[in-house]
């Protein structure tokens, strides 16, 4: 799950400009249509709503709630990739200024279908993305639904996730149709895949297709590894399990031995380049070899980083499904990531060789800072940089102003980025 | 299309190796389990067809027989994403070895299946790719079949390919599915698109979607530029046509004037480089604008270039769809290629300015050369480096030997390679 690039105002909606109200009032005052609907409004839209995609990312949310007519925060933040708290921030500003309106779920106003149709240019409703397949190329074939109902079980055995280390369960629909993604590129049937990291299960999955040669799960986290064993030992599937964390290399014994490598890594570039390299290190020496790489859609310039990081390990990009993955419970973080498969080359080679001992997870490389106004109106920065680190810390103290130690009111949640 | 990588021996059947013919008699005298049958088959399988993907490219190929059962070559060079002639060269090394058999296409022997599924792994028959959208994950919705209809009509309209330009048609289904790609992806209502060619009359199925703002050709083909022009007065949908060679820099008037491009360019790197650079200075200048690339399925290594020099530009891939475009009449090569949606980011730049005077097409840059047999027993070279530079010539000059004009018989054809 992307944990990133998330710096929004809980308090917008207070700190409303007051000339966009002076705005919204002009317009319920008459019919007329306003100089001020032209294409400038969603690039300032976008500007207050602090979004990385600029007036294109207002553009697209403006969009869905055009052709979906009534939608849901967390849909629309599902189906335009971007994150809840940026997507509800956008609609925050869309509201002000009169173009959106909430009645269960955002709705263009009047002058909101007027600025989509005649501004913008929008006209068609229904989506065409296939119906069946949702765009991820593979379906659960009815043969297969079995699996699915066994990984539901499953799923629900999983233990609570360790959000320090990035971890959060995809649905058992995303773990089946990994498998049968890995399966119909021939990367299933035959093969000795490893997995780095797997708090998805899809190793389950991909071990009930009952068609790989060898399958290795390697995890830093010994309830995950507990839990593959049993269910494996259970299903008579032999999973093997290892507990190693991945800022050691990999042991002697993994090293050149798989087909394929699946890996779900931290959403950092680092993160990525790490269990990438691994994974490097984990294949047998040939080109032509699969690495599934699950992912944030992140904001332009870092996809450009990853991709560049992809390309300078010798990697290609084979296929990139956009929202291939759903995660569970993810509730103020966009919940889906692209799947992409990379292929080795004659030019694949790790960036990252023996220890690591950088900042991988997503905690570690863009902190949050928290701003809390005490009932004397002082404002407390805790977290990085702040005069606490934690809530506890502050309630343990007290406010430095006052000393009240309860009643602290979270006025500001940002993400502070460290160049990787 | 891709007309890269071909090395072909047509006789190669002729040619054919006598420790593999020794093996096959030695099969056919006893039902013994030859050591042979070992994974190491596929390896010199691979090596003496001369593919580029290695073992794994012989794995697909084989594995899409086993799933298949009985598949036609250019099917199978349809799923595998691997040349025509490619395939055929795999395949008739596999018949050698009595793996493959040929009964209206290819089929697995005994000894075949038993390698397929004992030493590859293979067990499953099914594709699981979704039904409905073949992994395009748009569809052709029914309010969209009439604009299907029109463009079957318009493509039978297309002149002739110029093959020296690369050019080949891509079918009605793939220009009216790129076309909702676009609109799919907030790319076609309202927007201003540039196609940097368009022999697949793309932009008049966009056009008839009547949802954009722009449309604008920029072609070096003037015959094409007439058809799109009247196609577009009659459907009313007001295609701007521009004839002017891409490698000089587009006219001022078409400079940062875009939010979408779109480009099947000549399937070289610099190819690529020099249509999707045109595209870059066509674009307003933002972030988050896509440029839409189809492009043939290289080679690994061809593979990585291409994506290290997307990077290069400040672009990054979106998303990519493996053979979303299908194309007529291709017979002897792969008649498929991927689509890839770029988005721009603060650092997109192009990577040629001004005039470009290299090579950008397949011919220039890996130029074919053709043997012809007369009757008279004369091998003849037409092509680079030979007595004739084209078919048409020899026609018009005749054997050197005997002087006939007809009944020569292409026996060889072969690409050079020039370092890009």
């Amino acid at each position: 799950m992307n944990y990133n690039y998330i710096n929004v105002t809980f308090e917008s909606k207070a700190l409303a400009n007051k000339q966009y109200i002076r705005r919204k009032e002009n317009r319920n005052c008459g019919g007329k249509t306003r100089t001020s609907l032209n294409k400038d409004i969603i690039e300032k839209v976008s500007q207050k709503a602090r979004i990385s995609e600029g007036k294109e990312g207002v553009r697209r949310i403006l969009r869905e709630i055009y052709r979906n007519e009534q939608i849901g925060t967390k849909e629309l933040s599902y189906i335009t990739r971007l994150p809840v708290p940026v997507v509800a921030a956008v609609r925050a500003e869309l509201e002000k200024i009169g173009l959106v309106s909430r009645k269960g779920g955002a709705m263009l106003t009047e002058d909101g279908k007027k600025y989509a149709e005649n501004v913008l240019g929008f006209r068609i409703k229904k989506s065409l993305i296939c119906p069946l397949c949702l765009g991820r190329k593979v379906i659960i074939k009815d043969e297969f639904q079995e699996i699915l109902e066994k990984m539901k079980k499953y799923a629900n055995l999983r233990p609570k996730p360790y959000t320090w280390l990035d971890q959060a369960f995809c649905t058992p629909e995303t773990s089946i149709l990994r498998a049968l993604f890995m399966l119909e590129e021939g990367d299933a049937e035959g093969r000795k895949i490893i997995f780095l990291g797997d708090d998805d299960l899809t190793s389950i999955a991909t071990g009930l297709l009952k068609a790989s040669k060898r399958i290795t799960v390697v995890d830093v986290d010994e309830r995950l590894l507990n839990l593959i064993d049993k269910i494996s030992e259970y299903e008579r599937i032999s999973i093997e399990c290892i507990h190693h964390d991945l800022r050691d290399p990999l042991p002697r014994e993994l090293i050149n031995k798989f087909d394929v490598a699946f890996t779900d890594p931290p959403y950092t570039i680092t993160g990525m380049k790490l269990f990438v390299s691994r994974g490097i290190d984990a294949l047998k020496k040939r080109r032509c070899a699969s690495i599934y790489l699950s992912f944030a859609h992140k904001p332009p310039e870092d996809m450009l980083n990853l991709q560049a990081a992809i390309s300078e390990m010798g990697l290609f990009i084979r296929e990139m499904i956009p929202r291939f993955n759903v995660y569970e419970g993810a509730e103020i973080f966009a919940n889906t990531t692209f799947l992409a498969k990379l292929e080795t080359t004659d030019k694949t080679c790790p960036s990252i060789h023996g220890r690591f001992d950088g900042k991988i997870y997503t905690g570690e490389v863009s902190p949050t800072v928290r701003m809390y106004r005490c009932r004397c109106g002082r404002i407390i920065r805790v977290g990085v940089g702040g005069e606490f680190k934690t809530i506890e810390e502050l309630k343990t103290y007290g406010c430095p102003e006052c000393r009240r130690k309860e009643g602290f009111k979270l006025i500001e949640r940002k993400r502070l980025f460290f160049s990787e």
